[in-house]
C-alpha cells in the first residue's frame, strides 16, 4: 500500500482559489500528455523481452563473478538506486554488480581496472545514442582489457549492448561482433526509462522484476495523485518555495532521491524555470542542514518518505523503527511550525511492488509537471552546452 | 598549493561599489571573531594529545579488526570526508572503521549488530553532551553486545570516550568504568571541531594527522582570502542566488562537500537567511542535475574544485585525467554562458596538507559570513525545535 497526503501543503500554505484553477487544467494537461511521443514507458512490457532478460542473466551468473554495468544518467541512476534499495548495508551481495562509466576520474579508472583484472565478469554497456562520453571512454577501456583475457568466442558471452535499435555505433558493433544486444525504445527518454532493459537486466539480480512491474502498473493508475501532487509542488514555487527536499528516514533510499533528483530537476528546469530537487537522509542530516531548513532562508518545501514496518529491534522496551517515525513526525510538526510545507508519502514496507508503484506515481507527476511549468517534460536541450564546448576543446569525435 | 580564483564571480555578476564596500567591512568581522568566545580551533593541537591518540590507534589496531565511530553531524562527517577521501576505490581499507550512530534505521542497525558480532572490534563514541539520541541509542546497543563478548577489563582497552571536559552521562561513565577519554573541547562547536580527537583518533587510522594539522595552520592564515570568499558568497545571494553548489570531479570527494553543507549550512541558516548549499559530483551529475543548472530556475552560483594532479591513465593518447580537467573548464564556460556565477579552488592533488588548507580556509570563511549575515556563526539554535516535539512525544530521555 502506498498513500500520498498533500494536505498540509493545502490547508495551511496555499489557497483553494489556487489550487481550484490548477485543478481545472487537468484535461488539458492529460491531453497533452497522451499525445505526447515520448510516453513509451505507459506500455507493458513484453513477456518475450522479460524471458530474454532472464536467460542473459542466467548466463551471467554461471560464467561470472561479476557484472559491470557502464551508463550513466538515465541509463545508471534506476538500477543503481534499486540495488542500494534492496542490498543489505553489511553483509555481501549474492552477486556482486559493479557500476561504471558515471566518472572520468583517473583513479577511479585504474582501481576499476586493476580490481576487473583479477575476476571473470560480463559487461551491459547502456547508451542510446552509442556516443555518451563517459560511457564510451569506459567501454572501450574495459574492452581493451577483456580483449586480453577472454577470446573472441568468450566475449560473445560476456558482452550485453542495450542501445538504439538502428543507429550508432554500439548497435553496429552488436552486428557486427554478434553480441547480445537489447533496445532503448524510440519512445522513452532516459529518465523515464525504469522500466527499459537499461535497468531490468541488472535489477534482476537482485529483486522479483516481475513483482516491480506489477507495482509499476498499479502505479501508472494513480493519474488523480500524480496530478495533484504536481499542482501543489507548482503552486508552493509560486509562493517563493523553490527547493524541494526529499527526505528519508532510511540510509539506503538515498539513490532513490538521486533518481528524483534528476527526474524532476532535468524535466522542469529549463526556460529559467523549475524546482531544485535535493535530499536530505533522516537522521544523520538533521544534525547538518536540520538548522537551515528549520531557520534558514525560507526557500524549501518537503516530500517525506515513511515507511510503517521494517526489521524489529528493540530499544528500552521501544521499537527501534517506531522511534525513527515518531522522530519523522516530530520533525514535520518542527518544519512546520517553521513555516516549511511537507508532503507526506507512506508505504508498508520496501519491496518491489510499493517501489515500483512509486516509480510509476513519480514519473507521471513529474511529466505532468513539466506540462504545468509549460515545458517540454521530455527534452533536455541544456545538456548540449557543456558538450558542445568540450568538443571544441578536445580532439575526442563523442 | 591550493588557490582560490573569484575574479569571474566579481567580474561578470557583480558590482565594484557593492565589494567595496563589504571588504570595507572587514575590520568589523574580524574583530567580531576574535572576539568569539568559540575559535578554540585557532590554537595549536597540543604534542601531548596527538601522541594519546597514536597509542590508542596503536592499541586498537593490536586486538581489534575494526573499529566502530558512534557520532553524528559534527562528531561525524569531518573524519568520515576524510576517510572517502583517501581511501581507493575498490581495494579493501588495511583497517576498517565503520562509522555508525548516524541513523535510526532498525534495519541498519540489525545488520550491524548482526556484523560485530561475527569480529573484535573498538568502540569510539563522541557526543559532547553525552545526550545525542542516535549515539547514545547506538552506543547503548552496541556495548550491551561488547558486554557479552568482553571482560570488564577487556572493556577498557576497547572503549574509548570522546566527551565534555567534565559535564554529561559519558564522562561520568568514562570516570567510573575507567575508560580512556578525550575532550571536546568547551571552546569548539561540532561542525568546527575537525582538529579535536573527534576525528583526528579515526583520521589517524588512514592519514598523516601532522601532516593534516600542519596544512591546517597555513590554511588558518589565510584570512584574506577567506573573507573575500564570504564577501563574494554574500552578494550573489543578495543578487538571487539562493543556493551554492559544491562541485567536484572526484567521486571520493562527495563527503567533503557533505562537511562543507553542514559547515555553511548551520551557519548561516538562521533568521530566515542562509544560502542553501548543495552538491553534485561531476561528471555523473552532469547527466542528472546539469540540465537544470544551465537552463533552470537561475538561483544557484558554483565552486569548482580542479585538482592539478592524479592517476597516469591513458586513453587515445590523451591523459584520462587531463580530460577531466578539459570537461570542468568546459563546464564552468557552459554555466557562465548560462548565468551561472562560478568559483574556482585548485589544488595540486588530494593529499594531508592541501586538504588540510581547505578545511581552515573553509572554517574561516564560514565564520566570517555568519558575521557578515548578522548571525552568529557558532550557535544553531533551531535544532532544538524537532527535539522539543520528540521529548514530547516519546519517552525518551536525552
Amino acid at each position: 500500500m502506498v498513500t500520498f497526503d498533500f494536505s498540509i501543503s493545502c490547508n495551511s500554505f496555499l489557497n483553494t482559489m489556487d489550487i481550484k484553477r490548477e485543478m481545472e487544467r487537468k484535461g488539458e494537461v492529460f491531453s497533452s500528455f497522451e499525445k505526447s511521443s515520448m510516453i513509451g514507458w505507459m506500455d507493458p512490457v513484453d513477456a518475450t523481452l522479460i524471458e530474454k532478460i532472464f536467460h542473459i542473466r542466467d548466463r551471467i551468473k554461471q560464467n561470472s563473478k561479476c557484472l559491470v554495468v557502464i551508463g550513466i544518467g538515465g541509463s545508471f541512476l534506476g538500477s543503481y538506486a534499486m540495488k542500494e534499495m534492496f542490498s543489505d548495508y553489511f553483509s555481501k551481495e549474492e552477486f556482486p554488480i559493479i557500476y561504471a562509466g558515471t566518472s572520468l576520474s583517473s583513479q577511479y579508472m585504474d582501481q576499476l581496472l586493476s580490481y576487473l583484472k583479477t575476476i571473470d565478469f560480463s559487461v551491459q554497456v547502456i547508451s542510446k545514442s552509442g556516443t555518451t562520453m563517459e560511457t564510451m571512454i569506459t567501454y572501450q577501456l574495459v574492452k581493451q582489457l577483456m580483449e586480453e583475457k577472454y577470446s573472441k568466442e568468450e566475449l560473445r558471452k560476456r558482452i550485453i549492448i542495450t542501445t538504439d535499435s538502428k543507429e550508432g555505433s554500439l548497435r553496429k558493433e552488436a552486428e557486427t561482433e554478434g553480441y547480445d544486444a537489447f533496445i532503448i525504445p524510440n519512445n522513452i527518454g532516459g529518465r523515464y526509462s525504469i522500466t527499459t532493459p537499461a535497468h531490468l537486466l541488472a535489477m534482476s539480480f537482485f529483486l522479483d522484476i516481475s513483482k516491480f512491474l506489477e507495482g509499476f502498473y498499479q502505479g501508472l493508475k494513480r493519474q488523480e495523485e500524480a496530478y495533484q501532487y504536481a499542482v501543489v509542488r507548482k503552486l508552493l514555487f509560486e509562493r517563493g518555495k523553490y527547493i524541494e527536499n526529499f527526505c528519508v528516514y532510511e540510509p539506503k533510499l538515498y539513490y532513490f532521491t538521486e533518481w528524483l533528483k534528476q527526474l524532476f530537476g532535468e524535466t522542469e528546469g529549463k526556460e529559467q524555470k523549475g524546482i531544485f530537487p535535493v535530499s536530505t537522509v533522516h537522521t544523520r542530516d538533521l544534525h547538518s542542514l536540520g538548522q537551515f531548513i528549520q531557520e534558514g532562508n525560507p526557500i524549501l518545501f518537503e516530500t517525506f518518505f515513511k515507511i510503517h514496518h521494517s526489521t524489529k529491534i528493540l530499544y528500552n522496551q521501544l521499537e527501534l523503527h517506531h522511534i525513527n517515525n515518531v522522530v519523522l513526525d516530530s520533525v514535520v510538526d518542527a518544519h512546520i511550525s517553521g513555516g516549511v510545507p511537507c508532503n507526506l508519502i507512506e508505504l508498508d514496507q520496501i519491496e518491489e511492488d510499493t517501489i515500483g508503484q512509486l516509480c510509476a506515481f513519480f514519473m507521471l507527476s513529474a511529466a505532468y509537471s513539466g506540462y504545468l511549468f509549460g515545458v517540454d517534460p521530455f527534452n533536455q536541450p541544456g545538456v548540449e552546452v557543456y558538450k558542445k564546448r568540450i568538443r571544441e576543446n578536445l580532439e575526442l569525435h563523442f
